[in-house]
């Protein structure tokens, strides 16, 4: 776990891992995980009923279907917030660095914590 | 107040306003405010009792002094949570773009709304 009172360089923490769709808790503030992940592909699809979930892209561009919605498209220096209980699909065309803001201990895979992609939490 | 659902782009945020020190919040996560707000020069030591505050370094340079603890560097990438109950004043020598990370209803100057440094909260 980072030291709470330690400089977080975000270069720093996405050089130090390869894994994908497994986000990285890199600061915490209250309640609220800050989280750095790497994606490719296509996630699954999910939904967490008790929590939003902000996705801000760092590098690369992100496509995130939404449920009876139009797709979003992000890339470097946006982010969107996946309002709470809403079905959703992360997908990356090419690999896309992301930050997350979602409360500490907010699985991945939301309600879908039955698919292999459902990841443990991390900190580096 | 801006849609919950749209995509914000934090250049297009940073290029709507140029007052400093006035914090602008961009979205909300469940309770929690991501603001963008622009500073340069000497703020006011100030503390928030009830919350952490993080610092996200977008462009320039910012120094965070704490009391009793080595002041914190941060550049582009960089991030940096104070911890609740900690005095703290950032100064910027050169214009500096940050977002921050704190609960909604935060006041920016914390238990010192007697300054003139005190700015409402404003969505953009």
């Amino acid at each position: 776990m980072a030291a709470p009172d330690t400089v977080v360089d975000l270069a720093e923490k996405f050089a130090a891992f390869d894994e994908l769709w497994a986000p990285k808790i890199i600061a915490q503030v209250n309640e609220l995980h800050v989280k750095a992940v790497k994606v490719l592909g296509e996630f699954v699809w999910h939904q967490h009923d008790d929590t939003d979930e902000t996705f801000i892209v760092v590098a690369g561009r992100l496509t995130i279907s939404l449920e009876g919605r139009d797709d979003v498209q992000l890339g470097p220096g946006q982010l969107f917030v996946v309002p709470c209980g809403l079905p959703h699909c992360p997908v990356a065309s090419e690999e896309c660095h992301l930050l997350l803001l979602e409360p500490a201990g907010t699985p991945n895979t939301g309600d879908r914590p039955d698919t292999d992609r459902t990841a443990a939490e991390q900190w580096i």
